[in-house]
């Protein structure tokens, strides 16, 4: 699937690629043409592809890629058909391909091409507040609410029934039907993802988008990031209270239930019928199951399995927490 | 005391009432009018009430209601004066009575009906930035300042020598004198109230208010949620520090000083002269005494008696969190 | 250094001093002028002082300042060149001289003094969005960008190549070259500080500015307000996810890693290269090392040296906290 909100720059040429990331590969075509950069698994024939560790020794064995960046020790365990392009860093050299790929996922720069909603398509079909801003690649559906001073930032598609409160900013972003989004709210923004390096960090690329499925509700003042490489997700008919942070890549179930201040670091999926109290935080990369419960104020630093009910710092089963509290 | 915010659409017959709950009850007069919904305590006999806990058993024995929404059990502590409604789900059933009673008080979308500032008569009474909407049904008092972008919605008592900063958005609230509330707070929205049910959840009505006592302070991206049922109350000179988050029907009292990101759960009580440190987090529906000071980072769980200090999550003895922690 | 922000409504005869902190001291000459209020190090035989705490005495020995506000008990550890001015409550005296010398410093209602962006020297020289507003004393540099409804209050100095979100508020700060100030942020406002007096708190003034160093990023929803006496500072390509409150006079080395949702309380000192889990929480008046890594949701309460990883609540050394939690 091409990416539905940031222009492909490609294709380019494979002899452009190796002078970009500074190496050398004997006997590559320099007349090949690389359409998109992909993950081993998506990527067929005409993609580059990257492989940096080796929990993804199998799924590199099986890539249809042509070439793939990666490191001198995991490059034998490419196909055939995969021409290995052996980097020192190779997330350093993903980041600064992609970017040369989708150059207009690296900054988000506030969005200078919205105009006034009055002067739009929507003027008449979209009930709207005073100084509504909409930006390029926008999309509305029938009878929905965009409060006073609210920006729809561009590559954004709300469905039907919706209602966004004042004060909220919303880019590259897919809204299903009957969502509200409430005041001062920021979503679709880049996530706080980048490459610590002295002096001058380096960005990389956020070419996903943010997902808000049917009925859900987001609170006031909340912030959800779109993702990376994959998207960010909030399953349908889930609840977000006030002052909450979504980072990049999380998945949410549906029918989910978040209470007021708690965070959800980057990558982390959450099942269906998830109950979180308010101020609890969820590190990144984890998995929480369906009918999980965690308590107020946690800290969950591991992997939940389903139906469990946790609290406490780090969060374990409630019942040991209460005992041990006591 | 009627409503002061929210249209009360009664009076409804009683007949109209037992259909739209689908419930039947031999040997009620049609033809009886029911002019509100209100609580046990504060019924008349002109008035509709419910009773869903066995520890309301006390006050429900001298209701004054005529009717009361009610279950199987709990039939039997009500007095003769007052007819019983049975249903199954008295909460669910009674949430969609208020929404028939006061419609308006469930979607918080924007306020469509407020105009330019400059366009009413506070434009030469109230020292004002630049493009700030005024709803209906606002009072404003003297010597206030009001922000750029501020969004004062309807229902809204401003009281003298206020100072409201930029971007806040306001409803539902009274705020007495000599008030500051800063920049990027939304104060009076309805709280994060709602039944689940898979796929499309049920939010109950806000009929309250939020009360600002005199000279509070709200620090910037603070959220104040409106009340369900009672109101949500700040004390006098009690002052909140940045991104605080006070849940619906939470009442804290005076002369309290809150740090930096607490969050105050639903229901919950705060006395007087009451410290509490960043980041602490307060269970709902708990009790904290006067005097008490929680330490910043404490997660309260349980009720704190007057003139304790604690710590810790789940919150102790302060003396006794920093001898466990050594 | 004078003030950079704010006015100094002095100088004031010593006479007038006197008087105004309601105090008697003989042998002092009525026509002297005294032209600052500065700390006990700073000060030069033209300024007053103060002096309040034991644990500054070896500095008091040295000080170069005519006056100082202090104690019965601390008065003797003076030098001879400086008279002592002896009160009830030196911080409430010296806050209420300080609000004489810097009376701006105390409020920060909105500022009216802004105007739109494109009826100043700015408009061909940033590219801004709609609805941009740009207070006194501001001055921003070469290739700057400033989103939507973003309003640049008094006494800022923007360097080059900036990029400014929307909807945010800024003040009192001087931010260098390169720096992202991301959505919904505000920077510059006074602190949480007060003293707590029954009925009616008494702010004190905040004469500090928020400096923010080249190559920061600050995410969307995050408020760092500025210095009472010092300045709040952030170092050199440090940079902060969103909803994080930075308080007054904290200062944060160059390089460092701040996740979302954390909150750092006033005067804390944090090192170059510390990384700071989400919802972490530091304490205030605490110093953080360089290298020091926190992690997410611990809370800080003492000090840490260098190079020291810790978690928890209270922090302490990361191993020993996954090792007790098992």
């Amino acid at each position: 699937m091409s990416n539905p909100f940031f222009k492909n720059h490609g294709p380019f040429l494979i002899s452009e690629i190796l002078k970009f990331l500074n190496i050398k590969v004997d006997g590559i075509s320099s007349k090949q043409e690389v359409l998109d950069i992909k993950d081993l698994y998506s990527s067929n024939n005409t993609d580059i592809t990257f492989f940096h560790s080796k929990k993804y020794k199998d799924v590199a064995k099986n890539t249809k890629a042509s070439y793939c960046v990666t490191t001198e020790s995991l490059k034998n365990d490419l196909p055939k058909n995969c021409i290995p392009l052996v980097v020192d860093n190779v997330l350093i050299s993903v980041s600064k391909l992609t970017s040369k790929f989708y150059p207009d996922s690296i900054n988000d720069d506030f969005d200078d091409s919205v105009i006034d909603i009055l002067k739009t398509e929507f003027q008449n079909k979209v009930k709207c507040g005073n100084n509504v801003l909409i930006g390029k690649n926008v999309s509305i559906g029938l009878n929905c609410l965009i409060g006073h001073n609210t920006i729809i930032e561009k590559n954004v598609s709300i469905g039907n029934n919706c209602s966004i409160g004042s004060n909220t900013i919303i880019r590259n972003s897919i809204i299903k039907d009957n969502v509200k989004i409430l005041d001062n709210c920021v979503v679709g923004k880049h996530g706080f993802g980048f490459f610590p390096i002295d002096n001058k960090n380096l960005r990389y690329p956020h070419i996903g988008h943010v997902l808000i499925e049917e009925n859900c509700e987001i609170g006031c003042g909340s912030t959800i990031d779109r993702g990376s490489i994959s998207n960010t997700i909030i399953g349908k008919n889930t609840y977000l209270d006030n002052q909450i942070h979504i980072a990049h890549n999380v998945k949410i179930g549906k029918n989910s239930v978040i209470a007021g201040q708690v965070g959800i670091a980057g990558s982390s999926i959450i099942g269906n019928n998830v109950k979180i109290g308010g101020q609890a935080g969820i590190s990144g990369h984890l998995k929480i199951g369906n009918n999980v419960e965690i308590g107020g104020g946690s800290g969950v630093i591991k992997n939940i399995p389903d139906n469990k009910k946790v609290m406490g710092y780090p969060a374990k089963n409630i019942r040991e927490f209460l005992r041990d509290s006591k």
